[in-house]
């Protein structure tokens, strides 16, 4: 777990990987979203690249590797734990297993199939205490409900 | 999540609630286990206690609270994907549903029971891929099976 979070403890990392899994693919669209100065973001991207979490294709889009994707079930966890412990509003943003319509628990199962989705498998929508006021492309686009990994 | 790792982002923090998990009380052992200054650790453990996730009784030893417990299943999951993309030797540490005996899969599920067992369910080994050479009493007595959340 050290060397886990030698690479994904920084400040920043796993909030990135975040907004990967929901489809971000443009720099300018995760600076925005996470108001994070480019030159961190920057940084913190040259290190997932450097770990191959993330690649980047001609265009400069980022799109995670297998081994980025797998870190779904830590960054699902601690969603979940922030959703249970830090909000009273009632959850921020659900997630659905697309193929039967069912929102997942706090453990990341799907209640109806008892299986653990892949975030291909899911899809998110705004919870009822989701924060209306932001305005940038992605937090506008994840208004609706968005496929994890879809471009976004 | 951004409000999570406020709490839980900073370098060390996840790794001081990982061996409050596997139950260290005193602050010499996390302090020799996790080879951390002092100076560190003690403002660590100083946000942990503000936000409510560990508490110490009358004779100062650590313990999560629920809040705190409520922790696991992100780092499992960390571990989990550090065993999985970090490591050729094998696991270095296993996960036992202590009922049924059955080692947990990498989503901290139990494949026996189909259950994701919280800590006080869970056994501890030492796997194949466990490093021998430390020598602190942590590292000393987790080389043999270990009820988590027990004193260590």
């Amino acid at each position: 777990m050290a060397r886990t979070l030698e690479i994904v403890g920084e400040r920043w990392t796993l909030l990135v990987v975040r907004d990967l899994l929901f489809g971000v693919r443009r720099f300018n669209d995760l600076q925005r979203h996470l108001d994070i100065p480019k030159a961190v973001l920057a940084a913190r991207l040259a290190t997932l690249e450097a770990q191959g979490l993330v690649e980047r294709d001609a265009r400069r889009e980022l799109t995670l590797t297998e081994r980025g994707r797998d870190l779904w079930p830590a960054v699902h966890a601690l969603m979940a734990w922030g959703e249970r412990h830090c909000n009273d509003a009632g959850p921020r943003r659900l997630f659905v297993h697309a193929r039967c319509g069912t929102t997942l628990d706090h453990l990341g199962a799907c209640p109806a199939c008892g299986r653990e989705p892949g975030p291909e498998e899911l899809e998110t929508r705004s919870g009822p205490g989701a924060e209306p006021l932001r305005d940038d492309a992605v937090s506008v686009k994840l208004r609706e409900p968005h496929r994890l990994l879809a471009p976004l």
